[in-house]
């Protein structure tokens, strides 16, 4: 699927970032609440280290997910409906060729 | 200092092994605690990292820290007695002139 090289006009750009400003704001308050939860279960190293492997992993993902960069923003913006954070409804605003490649990739 | 190639008694080892255990509970004791409370904190993805580096360093602190090979027990001994979870005094047991290097290494 070609998703690279695609314009993007003003509107759409304003709408996506406020798609991923949405979607950062859940995932954030999600991954905080779940450390906090977790941290309480902590009772021994292991389970520190077990809180570290997680974090690592999480930051490892996070890190780069929510670039505005409009060769990207497709990817991103998929994934995030894929995971949960969006849903195809927020990309309301969007061109009809857009909204049909995100919820395509999000099924991948 | 010469502080390899010393013999242990096995009385030593016993109390070297409990100043050791004795350590390690305090010192992760203290660790868990100002997780939890750290984690209280988190408020956003910056702090959350912020954790992750304190955990990141913590772990490669304490990794190889509680070892029992007699080669590197006096400077894992005085280590510990620098860093404030043992004392001088739960080293009674040891030779005169184990604990004086033990006291000599905790100053450096």
């Amino acid at each position: 699927m070609q998703a690279t090289g695609i314009s993007w006009a003003p509107t759409e750009k304003t709408i996506a970032k406020a798609a991923l400003d949405c979607a950062y704001e859940r995932e954030t308050a999600a991954l905080l609440q779940e450390v906090q939860d977790r941290a309480k279960n902590v009772l021994c190293l292991d389970d520190l280290w077990q809180l570290h492997d997680f974090l690592s992993a999480r930051r490892h993902d996070i890190e780069g997910k929510y670039e505005e960069d409009c060769s990207s923003l497709l990817f991103g913006l998929a994934r995030l409906v894929k995971e949960g954070w969006l849903t195809g409804e927020e990309l309301t605003g969007l061109s009809p060729d857009k909204r049909s490649k995100v919820s395509a990739l999000a099924r991948m």
